[in-house]
């Protein structure tokens, strides 16, 4: 039993990888570097599935994935497995979309490694609020536009709307809202309240990846363009002056216009 | 004249690259595929010159390095160079710091490039902003403390503290400001108006590098810890209660707190 021989002699260890938006490419050398010395790798849904060829053949992958609605782990079995895992197979790679600390929870699970005193790593990842839609064309920040971008989840533990977003509506800078479609229309409502029917906004689904779709319009149109082109999660929104750099912007507006007889 | 007719043969193009943080190994592998094409790679301060060696031989190599009070480019000319070199040269690597859209004037190269109608991409890097305090165990978000970050430049056109941050410091984000070290104290003081001189703050020079350091503290103590571990820029600042998970934090508070007699 070769396998079990190698087990027992690994020190426990985990590194907390992010996997960036969805593009294998768009993980980091040092990402890699972690998952090819990998006893196990621990990943969550939406990540790319090529990744994990970067792990040694011996290395054990399991799927760990929560998705909004699909709680097969919790947050609590999820930290007991990567603990167990490390103490009788060695490094543990816990896989996770974007950077582990954008909503991700990574710091508990590094608080619960911590409890068993077993050694911890951080790769950071390309967080998808700020890599989707810049590689759609809108840059999070841009002079004479922006000077500040806001991230801010869509989802709260108590699953009402962040308190957060009610400030954000309220400032300048460019709002990016992860894990939000279902609530959309309440947000944009936010904005609307605060006079901004007319901000630039757009909805990205699953960027990064062939399944990409984007929506391009105002705090006053987005909700019915998202409904129209059938724009589904994973997706962020955001709200911004930049968004109109982004190519559709202008052309979308127009032929909003025309619908709307304006 | 081998190279002269390799020149023009090539189709110009540009790559707009994110390097990372620091760390030459946070580079993606998109990113490490787009520096193996290149023809010219044009590359600001803060780049890891290793970044380079990824480039094939034959390509030029050309520091055009704007650092605070480093204006041996302007903007206008660094746009000019991107284009000359593509059209003189082929694939022009633009290797910038972090992610290029993250208060690196991204999207006014690629508008400039558009002009000429020559075709090109964006690779993110991993921000500093995200990635910087998360390495160091500051997570930008954390269940039960922060739903929200909000990234700020420190230094705007006019020279002025961004209005944003006076919107940021009455919030509920944690809010992250880049190259803002030199208005540390001014900054702080906006905090402290808001009632909130005890909450944790850090800052972060050199993130990701062999000269990192780090101050710990809150929105009072953090302009005198950083003075008196000699912090200077390139740094970033984060206040918020996700500051609190650092580490550092207890122990610096309390030697805080027997120095000022509490």
């Amino acid at each position: 039993m070769i396998d079990t021989a190698k087990k027992i002699d690994k020190e426990p260890r985990i590194t907390l990888l992010g996997a960036g938006p969805g593009d294998p490419d768009l993980i980091t050398l040092k990402g890699i570097k972690a998952l090819q010395s990998a006893d196990v790798v621990l990943y969550d849904a939406l990540i790319n599935e090529e990744l994990l060829d970067y792990a040694p053949e011996h290395a054990v992958k399991v799927y760990v994935g929560k998705r909004s609605g699909d709680h097969s782990y919790s947050q609590d079995a999820v930290n007991r497995l990567i603990i167990d895992y490390a103490i009788n197979y060695g490094h543990v790679v816990r896989l996770k979309g974007g950077d582990p600390f954008v909503f991700g929870r990574g710091h508990e699970e590094l608080e619960f490694a911590a409890e068993y005193k077993i050694p911890t790593q951080v790769v950071p990842g390309i967080s998808s609020s700020i890599g989707v839609p810049g590689l759609q064309g809108i840059p999070v920040t841009h002079r004479g536009l922006s000077e500040s971008f806001w991230v801010i989840t869509g989802t709260t533990t108590a699953g009402l709307i962040s308190a957060d977003l009610h400030q954000a509506a309220k400032s300048n800078a460019t709002v990016v809202v992860l894990m939000g479609l279902h609530k959309l229309a309440e947000i944009a409502e936010l904005f609307k309240t605060e006079d901004k029917a007319s901000l630039p906004a757009a909805v990205i689904q699953s960027g990064t990846t062939i399944d990409e779709k984007v929506a391009v319009g105002t705090v006053d149109t987005i909700a019915g363009l998202v409904a129209e082109q059938g724009i589904a999660s994973p997706a962020l929104i955001v709200f911004g002056e930049v968004v109109s750099l982004h190519p559709k912007y202008k052309l979308i507006k127009e032929v909003y216009d025309v619908v709307a007889g304006r």
